[in-house]
């Protein structure tokens, strides 16, 4: 357990290319800027628009991280579809690679579902795969997937699968939800990471393990930093600061706002082409976002010089 | 336009063997009783489990349909994935067989996208399949998809593909959202199809063109039957009958009672295997569910001879 990953998670953006074509190169370069910044690459997240690809094309993506040098221990890739196969099949692949970890949605589209049908498809999926190394964490994100993972799902899962079943990502917003899975979960090893850095501190003072956060793309030293020094006596001036940064992206559709950043501060307008169904934020709001992230004093250091050719 | 589908359309229960692998000779064997019970086959909808099958399994499946001597004019199999590189080659596939039409859901992992977001999907997928003989029915399911097609979106694509937006399925379970489409698109020839046979009299009286109904899979002669006599004396009496026996199964888990029935009346327990996160209905509720539908008259005549072997 001592080699569990932890910290911070960036849920990757995934760039485009003209056509909506993944954009391997600018990932790689993305994905060694965040590594330089302190954290780990929960790659083929909701914020990865990952489930707007194929099943090849994050295979595929996931290859082109570890052909460049992309230490596997510091991914935790999403892998949970609508479809059993699918699942297994990314899961398989990610575990091959030797991954950390992956981030598990449950099927999605069947709305209204129990925890029995929830708990045969994590358990069918695990056994398909059939790998002691595999370690899932449950992905619990119910304003987006709806369909979401209780306590009693964990309580099962865990007791059937103690080395497999690693901990979760809960993206619920809802911090009683959290308090009760630390509660009730995390002496037995079971890894909590917060859904946003708002609840950062107040997770690791329960015994949380870190946080998976979008705005971990963006603002991802300053999110390291208080995960580092927590014990810190500047540690709730540092966490009403990360806040601060986090409220401005939450203003604007969150994946295009960021994209919108990193364009700005890269000077590469490419980066800012979202895949439908998402669209890009319009002209002005690109102007009054950027306007108020430099008014807060944020900057992307370091952005600029990371080139697309350094990742080839 | 007088070549397009139209009628009562079941999208057909997909069945699985053992360890949940899709069962081809069962499905044709069943699609083989749909036809030669009125209806056509809307293969891959919601109660076809299609969103927990994966792209390969699909085309394994229509592949089997059509080496199996079903006419593709019968057909309009699902397509609509949450990712635009699937979508299209499943779309694509279906249009290389010669299938009447397709049947699209949007994208429907991310939340509260707005129509030019949906715009953009249709039109990218309509661009990429690029052919002529493409003709996309809008799936409408906001209660599953939670993600929906507005009047204003129809409109939009209506406009810019006249010839390829070739109707829609709406299963908002809103007579007055359906009678809207009817009233807004039907003379410009867009065939507005209702998602339950309840809707059925309405829907052809207001210039619709039939339904596309779960329970298509189980009473599909008699649903059939209102289609083709709607302007008789005795249409709404039909009407009422062939609510009753919806009402019975809409008891239940939909897709699990329908595969009970199909087990029961084909003296096939095989037949009543869902795949994860479904789970098949109890076994006091499966008796319940068959004394009920017994004590309504119900029954599924000629599905019992129609052997397995009938489809090699």
């Amino acid at each position: 357990m001592t080699d569990r990953i932890n910290g911070i998670l960036s849920p990757v953006l995934t760039p485009f290319k003209s056509g909506y074509v993944p954009d391997a190169e600018r990932f790689v370069s993305h994905c060694r800027w965040l590594l330089a910044n302190g954290v780990s690459l929960a790659v083929f997240g909701t914020n990865s628009e990952a489930n707007s690809l194929s099943e090849n094309e994050r295979i595929d993506l996931l290859e082109r991280l570890v052909e460049a040098g992309i230490d596997p221990r510091r991914l935790m890739p999403g892998t949970g579809c609508c479809s059993l196969p699918e699942t297994v099949r990314l899961t398989s692949y990610a575990v091959k690679l030797g991954c950390a970890g992956v981030l598990m949605l449950p099927p999605f589209y069947y709305k209204g579902v129990g925890d029995e049908g929830l708990y045969r498809s994590f358990a069918e999926t695990i056994e398909r795969v059939g790998d002691k190394r595999l370690r899932i964490y449950l992905y619990h994100i119910p304003p987006v997937a709806q369909v979401g993972i209780s306590l009693g799902l964990i309580d099962r899962l865990l007791k059937a699968y103690p080395e497999t079943i690693a901990g979760m990502k809960d993206s619920s917003g809802d911090w009683s939800n959290t308090k009760a899975v630390l509660d009730q979960f995390s002496q037995a090893g079971f890894d909590v990471f917060v859904g946003s850095e708002t609840f950062l501190l107040a997770n690791i003072r329960n015994g949380g393990k870190g946080a998976i956060s979008a705005t971990a793309n963006v603002n991802p030293a300053k999110i390291a930093s208080l995960y580092r020094e927590w014990t810190s006596s500047d540690a709730d001036a540092m966490q009403g600061r990360l806040n601060r940064v986090r409220e401005i992206f939450a203003k604007y559709p969150m994946i295009a706002a960021m994209k919108r950043a990193v364009a700005h501060w890269r000077e590469d307008e490419d980066w800012s082409r979202v895949r439908p169904p998402l669209v890009e934020i319009a002209p002005r709001e690109s102007t009054m976002l950027i306007e108020e992230l430099k008014a807060a004093g944020f900057d992307m250091p370091g952005l600029r010089s990371m080139t697309v050719s350094q990742c080839q």
